[in-house]
């Protein structure tokens, strides 16, 4: 490998900078502030006024930042009619002129003002975090959705995959970047920083992370990922405190056991799915020996969808499949549990097939991101994961999704076109399976 | 200073990708490729096609890329029907939904190619260089500033202030950093590897550039900087074989005596400005004995104004000056340009402050730069840069443009406003000295 | 700054043989393995050789490495008759050739034994150990110190002060190290990472650590600082959860409040004086505002000297102390340690300065150690580490050293050859105040 | 691969202080000054005086550089009467106390002045600067040996194999290191950067050097290596311009074509057979592929050998060698020399296998290197250099050492036990041919 390491240094001046900006105060208004940012043409003041607006930001209380946001959407926004002329002037004359003018007009002047307080060095992190507030409140003020458009649009050009860096995770990797993979990771608690080493020092775990180079210190997404020697059975299998770490030469399974978006910010800019595949390819290279790529991945609508209208069983069996999961959760042992693993699973199966949203598509989120991304249904354990969660959503079952990246593009165009699930023969055996009468719903409704 | 060098792993992994990306072949004709790149939904074969793509367009001769951009030209520009529709439909109804919609039909699907196109490792750097082509032929193929309407809204994005990193480049920088800093020089060329160690290794020389990450091994713009005992009377001086190197303790002035530009395909997207007003920042910081900031800039226009119908002399006059340039750059010396230093430093004033555009900016393209960026000028030298190149397009006359950073904030809002250029009182007071008769044109135009 | 990341890149290799070396499995005997280590000629075996060395002596139980050091004292210790010879020889004929026969002689061969076991990746810090190892081992077999002459021979070359590399531990420092950090912490143990943060992330909070290259992931010695305005009347000031940060324009004092060594197998071989100049130059820079650069330390001999026969009080009176410090470390509030502050304090001034061993210097480890790098006694403050350790060993007491860089040369001459120890007034005044009736001991001791 | 960059850091310091010292000036003589920085107990007088001897002794000429070593031989030498003493009273009673003292009296107190003056930030390479200047007096002042005996006896310590970092040199690495490279190059001379830039550039040429962490910018040895499909039969082949790059699948032959020591302070301390060995390793690791690796190297006492008593042909023909190698280094062509193609062959056959020094080793310097390391000979070339430095000292002839991995520790016991030179069928039976009566000798040698 012939390699430099000019790039340290070029980083080392972004690190210098971090991902927070220096403060400005200023003592306009925030609105004037941001007019006056508009109609600056110097970068100097530029740079001031618009760290004063992140500063100002900063310190406005809830609704203050609502305030904000409804003068960004009344403010500056498209003005329809320049657009119009805009439009008409170029359906008249084709000209580049009237080009510039009409792409110029169909701009809302909210888009150039983010754009110039991204000038302010650490400003990206501290838009990304507007950018959360901004969602935090649509629910409530649905007509703040139009500034998000803004927003998104100016995001996906800037964290274009092009610009995203993969990095290792291990325990050699800053405390500060550890921290926030503890306080980010949203599928399997890190109960402490010994939980945190436990899944990093090992040889044989592994973790990866999105960053992007105007963000050093904040990880966007990240996956964790077991090297083990067959498919476990189980999540707690995979976190149990003792066990005997495995050789590189012993490992052929790589496990993707939990994948965590870490910027609320940046949500609907999806970076998952490149996550895995670029892991899948990193670890092919340095780990030749690798022959399987699987998630083990949790059902979140499973307990739901069991209850539901759509379910095949009677809420009697549910009811007492709840109990089971709330006794097992108290730690004491719970038979049902065990003894009805394969009904489980089978339901499972029919679930993960079977229900589907209104367009068609799994009506389980997991599924859903990963089915979308070419991976296909392998396997399907119950008892996987008993933390209260898992057995709460998912009545403890749990799914491999197997990238095999011979087969991710056609799996992934078949899904895309007609919604088609690849399904292993064992799970689709399963999803098949009848459910016994005693459990059966009055009006039982079958996978077809 | 309390630091990390997390960003020194996390730039680990872009150098290994560099700024080339994997060349990847595919059959089908680059507007199949483009037209299934746009169309596809799985970023694994988006990649794929993408680089092929890329490579395909490397391939390429002039003829067929022409062909290709009028291409984009043609079949991915903005659909203006469904524009006004969108544009109507918005008016009527100002949902979320139709702004969303407006947006979508106001951008012409070639920036979505390139976005894609983006995705793939190191084509940030190749689509930079597609830009480039693209200017080439933009003079003959004027409609084909469409597509740059596209190219520079999207490099706008992603080369903004808030990406760029500044970085030293010494002679511990790597030698393919160096090799390019070489090819890049615009201004005063750089001869040879100990012509470019004497402008980088000693303590008083100094040099900075902007990277772009996504471009680790290629620079944006540089500056050459000297830092001097007062403000040296030539680059002849500064750029002497021999000299003694100054101690950090005697230095009070830093001269900016060369800024290129690097890439071309990057045109209009300035970064200039930014890195000046950076690097005196930091100088700023590390040697607080520097007290002056200027340039040592040349005059390009000063030779053909003089000889034009603007100009205060005689076309006999500059004919004398002509002759006595060719004669001094054949290192014969020439009594005449060291006889007239003063005149000549008189009438280049009357230039500089007394050119102008027909937008009222100046008539010089250097002088436009500095001043719009709040510099103003401070003195001016007269055989001051005696290579052929400076004798023949400023009569060797150079221009010390000051950044006094208290005051260029509100000479750049003057110069913007009111075209008002900034200048000491002993080049005012040039430039209102008499053009002697002798060398008076018929028609004088004096400076008011 | 010029500078340059190609230690970046030279380190990167470092990194990757880390501070452990490739375990090698050799069927001999570690004797054998030794001898043939010893006469090996080509360097790939005894790389091989030596790595069988280390990896055996790793599996050794305590009583097997006991066997090896005999070994090692016995069978390659110096041939006397040879060296006697060598120095007759020499004597008769002092040629160079005689001298270099003299110079081999007075190497025992386990010297060059242990210089070739570091030939193999990672053994710097397996030798460091192996000499720890030996260390316990000193107190029952006094014959082994014998060997430990070699050890520290070689680590006194190895471990130059020109090799050590100063580096900041901040919260951006990896967390393998930081780990070692906690673990080493010897005066004022860190509890856990919550802890370590409050004493790394505040901008008025620093630490600093030697390293040396061949243990990159060791600390050798670090130095934990508390940035504050004024000096700091008690740990617990300096150490409490909540307090506000100190912006870098208030602060004027460094505190070093903790010093501690980390590797036991570096024991005599002293870095913790060069640290702490390092430290006080390195701030110094960074932050002219600093004037005072002072530590917070403990008095570890003061409860002892109290109650052995130097004691210038009675026991009663100590006792009473003793029972007044365990309940203060109940957390109950105890009267007698807070009204007798100033007795206390006195008497602490009295033993700083008056208690000598019998070679004249202070009975006092913390001090001998401070006076003889040049620092001076500056304040005593009583209740100032309220710990159930500080209470029980110093009765709560502190001392400031002083480290005035103008005057650390010359205090240091002074102590080194005369004793003398610097005082501040106020502390030589205290040292003087006489003890009160009712707590003086019958043969009351005065310092002069 | 789980790695850190803790180390970027660690090492972001040592480039800072660099490999130079800063000058410190001091009133007393060098003498006074190095006694007084024997008996200086503090560290920071200690730095100050060891940074004055430095700066001193580089501003010494050369005469008073030999009056320095003088000081250091006489007044520093080793007290044989105080060795004595230690000897016997060790002998009467082997205490510890006495085994140190022993210890300590066998050392010259230079070697603990040349250890404090390592202190000094940047010594090491001033000192193994002062050692080069030593042997070059060494010829004409032979006492001084006994110094060097201690410069040895440190740098054997100093940089032991373990404190040795490896590092590929590329295109990429700092133009500082490069122009080092350029310089130091001993074999094939560099011509300029153009030169550089093919032996570094391509991905089928590699460069790995030697580094020790103290002097991070003086590499220690360094090796050029091409990669290439079979062996080349000359090293005009591997050093053409035109040549067309192999892909990393082509390769098969990995070859060695110059190795260069770049210190020749560090003579006699010798790196240069771990580096081979270092870089087999990691090239048979990074390109799987490589399955030969060969020295391309030349005879350099070929030339001289055959016009010696030694020689197997007469002076007549040596002599028209030479003038045919004088013509073609003209670069007029040579029939001779290309019809003796075979003949030179043998001869340089029999000069590697039959010619041998005193102690039974090979004539041949570079032939000695290479055997020791376990190589063993495979195959000649004959117009294989076509310098004038290659035609004069080899008269074109280069040989192919090979480094058969399973076989250097072997080869190496052999020739370090009983001198036994490993050699391949083809080049044993070339040193057995029958030499021309027309060319030889009349009393002629052959190799048995």
């Amino acid at each position: 490998m012939k390699n430099s390491s000019f790039l340290g240094e070029l980083i080392a001046s972004i690190i210098d900078r971090g991902s927070s900006f220096s403060a400005f105060r200023d003592d306009r208004s925030i609105d004037k502030l941001c007019a006056d940012l508009l109609s600056s043409k110097g970068e100097v003041s530029s740079r001031k006024i618009g760290s004063a607006v992140l500063t100002r930001y900063q310190e406005l209380d809830g609704e203050d930042r609502r305030a904000f946001f409804q003068l960004l959407c009344s403010q500056m926004d498209l003005d329809i009619a320049a657009l119009s002329n805009a439009v008409t002037a170029y359906g008249g004359d084709r000209s580049v002129k009237n080009l510039a003018a009409l792409s110029a007009a169909a701009e809302a002047p909210r888009q150039e003002l983010l754009r110039r307080l991204n000038h302010v060095p650490g400003a990206t992190s501290a838009l990304v975090n507007m950018r959360k507030d901004l969602l935090d409140l649509l629910p409530d003020n649905p007509e703040l959705k139009r500034i998000d458009l803004d927003f998104s649009h100016l995001f996906v050009s800037w964290f274009n995959r092009g610009f995203l860096v993969i990095r290792p995770i291990s325990w050699q990797s800053p405390a500060n970047i550890l921290a926030k993979i503890i306080q980010y990771e949203a599928v399997h608690a890190i109960a402490d920083w010994d939980d945190l080493r436990r899944r990093l020092q090992p040889d044989d775990r592994r973790c990866f992370a999105f960053f992007h180079p105007a963000m050093p210190d904040e990880p966007l997404v990240f996956v964790e990922v077991a090297l083990c020697r067959g498919i476990p059975g189980s999540v707690q299998d995979v976190l149990q405190d003792e066990r005997s770490e495995l050789d590189r030469e012993e490992v052929d399974t790589a496990v993707f056991y939990s994948i965590s978006n870490c910027q609320q910010g940046l949500r609907g800019i999806s970076f998952g799915n490149f996550l895995i595949k670029q892991v899948v390819a990193d670890l092919s290279v340095q780990l030749p020996h690798l022959k399987t790529f699987v998630t083990l991945s949790p059902l979140p609508g499973f307990a739901d969808w069991l209850s539901g209208e759509q379910s095949p069983v009677s809420q009697d069996y549910v009811d007492t499949l709840q109990r089971s999961a709330i006794a097992k959760s108290d730690n004491s042992d719970s038979e049902l549990l065990v003894s009805h693993n394969n009904q489980l699973r089978g339901l499972a199966a029919k679930y993960l097939l079977g229900a589907k949203r209104e367009d068609g598509t799994p009506l389980d989120p997991v599924a859903r991101f990963h089915l979308s991304n070419g991976a296909s249904v392998l396997e399907l354990h119950g008892l996987a994961d008993t933390s209260p969660n898992g057995l709460q959503h998912s009545f403890g079952v749990m799914v491999n999704y197997h990238y095999d990246m011979d087969k991710v593009e056609s799996q992934h165009e078949a899904f895309a076109q007609s919604g088609e699930v690849g399904a292993s023969k064992p799970v689709s055996q399963l999803a098949r399976s009848k459910v016994p009468a005693d459990m059966r719903r009055s009006v039982e409704k079958e996978v077809s």
